[in-house]
C-alpha cells in the first residue's frame, strides 16, 4: 500500500537508484509492517536545476546529490515507527546507494485504507472490514 | 478539483495514453460528480526500471505494462463511490487504453476544498461558503 | 517543510522556471511563515500532451502554457493565509515567470509535522515537542 515517489539527480547510477529503491522498500517492510510483495514506486531522474534543494536547513547540509522521497501510505503508524523508518532509509541509502544520510529528505502523506486499488478495479482493503 | 498524476511506461502509445487519461476523467465525472470541465492531469512516461511494481500483491498479478494513477481530490466520497470509481477506471483502461485491468493501480489522496486554486490566485471553493 | 512539485511545459525558459520556483518559495515564506532556508522543490517539464488541462473551469480560461503547482505542507494555516498564498503565487508568476495568473493552478496537500525528515534520518519536527 505504500506508493513511493523517489526523485534523484540524473547523475545517479542505475545501481544506486536500484539500491535506494530497495532501501526504501526494505525499511517500510521492517518498520511499517509492509508486506514484501507490496511494492509500488516511481523513480524519476532530474537534470541540473530541476531539483531545488536548500543548501542547509535545521543544521543539516545538503549537496546537489540529494534524494527526495515521498511515501504515500495508510495512517496509523506511531511517531516511533516513523522515526525508525526515516533512520533506516537514510542509513541504508548511505551504506548502499551513494547518498549521504544528510541528503536523504523524506516525507509521508497518509491516506485512508479505502483509498487504494491494487488492480482489477477493486478496493482490496475494504474487503477486510465489510465482508 | 481532482488533480491526477498518471505514470505509465514509455512504451505506451499516444493513443493509449490519451485513452487512459480520458478513462480516468470520465470515471471521475460519472462516480464522483466531477464537472466535465474540471480536468487537470499530468501524464508522465517512464523508461525501463523507473516504475518499480511488484509482480503480484493480494492475488493480483502485474506485468511491466502497469499504470499508476494518483488522484488528489476533495474528501467526502463514500466507500461505494470509491469502489465504483476504481472499477470504472480499470474497466475502461482495459477496454480502450491497452492496459490489463490487473495493471491499473490507483490511489486517492484527499485534501480540503479550501486547498485549491484554479487560476487567478483565487481559492474558488471558499467562495461558496464564505460569501 | 513544504515540498513543492511544479509541472510546466517544456517550452518554459530556464529563467521563467527559476522565477516560478522562486515565486512559490517567496510566497510560502511571506504567507505561511516558511523559513527562507526551508526549500525543497521538484520542477518537471512536460512535452505536448503530457499536461492535460481543461480550456476553462469556473470561469477561468487556461492556455497550454499552464503551471501546475502541488504544495505538500503541514496543516494549521488559516483559510485567509491560503487565499493570500494563492494570490501571491499567481501574481508573482505573472509578473516574473511568464505565466498568466489564470494559468497558475495550485493545490495544497497537508500532512502532519511528524511526517517529515530533512536528512540524517531524523524526524526533526518531533524533537520540538517530545524533548
Amino acid at each position: 500500500m505504500p506508493f513511493v515517489r523517489i526523485d534523484i539527480p540524473t547523475a545517479t547510477s542505475n545501481a544506486h537508484a536500484e539500491a535506494l529503491s530497495q532501501a526504501v522498500h526494505a525499511a517500510l517492510a521492517e518498520t511499517f509492517d509492509v508486506p514484501p510483495d507490496d511494492r509500488f514506486q516511481v523513480v524519476t531522474r532530474h537534470g541540473p536545476g530541476a531539483i531545488v534543494c536548500t543548501p542547509a536547513y535545521l543544521g543539516v547540509r545538503h549537496t546537489t546529490h540529494v534524494a527526495l522521497v515521498q511515501i504515500t501510505c495508510s495512517p496509523g503508524r506511531s511517531r516511533d515507527q516513523k522515526r525508525v523508518l526515516f533512520a533506516r532509509i537514510a542509513q541504508q541509502a548511505e551504506q548502499h546507494a551513494g547518498f549521504a544520510a544528510s541528503d536523504v529528505v523524506i516525507h509521508l502523506v497518509e491516506t485512508l485504507r479505502e483509498n487504494w486499488s491494487f488492480g482489477n478495479g477493486i478496493a482490496q482493503y475494504t474487503l477486510e472490514t465489510d465482508s
